[in-house]
């Protein structure tokens, strides 16, 4: 077997940590180097990513997560926030970092911003959002098999109330909204949710080959 | 360096393919099961995968997608449809699925069945829309890093006509929609990009640790 799948056959949604073991500060940087060098339409990457350690912002955070004891059980919580709305800006800040990363001048990548521009900057604010939603997304994808290559556990959340996470973690001003959170850290001995068997759909329904 | 970032950095959105070169039947089923395994929101998987061999459909699909080569001169294209919309069927097929494979009575899960109905039946269309895209594009990000994991190439495309694909692959009838395709194989030699250094976000400016 692929130790690829291997991974992915050995991770879960955690449902209880053992809240005494914590990611060491290696482990964390490469979960989140993973998350960084995740791709995006365009390598736009319209999201900001909130890593949280502190307990007594967690146990807040609780408290709007349903009471789900893995927001403060685990290690870290990590917050994707996707842009609610962008402008020109958002596609300016990448050009420049084009420039200076790749060494190329400015003006030379104008015409590929002006078409990034005319694909994007004119989309209903609804699409826009769902479409930076996706990207982040994208990148939970990338930290649930970089978490499982390092044989650290995660658990993906949607039942929190967005609007309580954007108030206490300030997101609301920088124009972000709470798209989806995930615990990480070390399964507790305890959580009988290890044992149960992978439900996933055959790869008979699942694919169609043309 | 850890090999997960290795494969990440040595990726990259792959412009030109080796028309020649083919995925072996092996690692095109550990690319599948990679998709199979990921995770989505209580594990529904609401989307559809389509594998595309077949030069003449590809021919057609690569005209509307602003006739990027990619779509023709990769090995595979691989494309992820989201359901458009879904009712408890959707619930009672995974409910179904969880009673087998861990064998457990079906009338056990009718309480967790109706807590998940209760949360996602009655969303409007446009949110149940949505949110099938996003658990689709966390199954990319499962591919993508697979693939790289492979050191296979792989071409993440939102740039297509998602109303000509539905049409000739016959996904209106299914209520799926195309969300996001991505061709699969092996860059070409010359494919100048593959020496362009990645570009992303500083770590500085994409995480806020608290």
């Amino acid at each position: 077997m692929n130790s690829y799948l291997d991974n992915l056959n050995w991770r879960y949604a955690t449902k209880k940590f053992d809240s005494e073991k914590e990611i060491s500060e290696e482990d964390l940087n490469t979960l989140l180097e993973a998350i960084r060098l995740s791709p995006s339409s365009y390598g736009l990457q319209p999201y900001h990513v909130i890593v949280i350690k502190n307990k007594g912002l967690r146990e807040k955070l609780k408290s709007a997560s349903w009471g789900q004891s893995q927001i403060t059980d685990a290690s870290h919580l990590i917050v994707f926030a996707n842009n609610t709305s962008f402008d020109a800006d958002l596609i300016d800040r990448y050009l420049t970092n084009v420039s200076q990363t790749r060494e190329i001048e400015l003006n030379n990548l104008q015409q590929y911003g002006d078409f990034m521009k005319s694909k994007l900057i004119d989309l209903p604010n609804n699409l826009k959002e769902s479409w930076t939603a996706k990207q982040a997304y994208l990148a939970l994808g990338n930290l649930l098999s970089a978490a499982a290559s390092l044989k650290i556990d995660a658990c993906p959340m949607e039942g929190f109330e967005a609007n309580v996470y954007n108030e206490l973690l300030g997101l609301n001003d920088k124009k972000l909204n709470t798209a989806v959170v995930t615990a990480v850290g070390y399964r507790a001995a305890e959580d009988d949710t290890q044992h149960y068997r992978k439900v996933r759909q055959s790869k008979e329904l699942l694919f169609t080959h043309i």
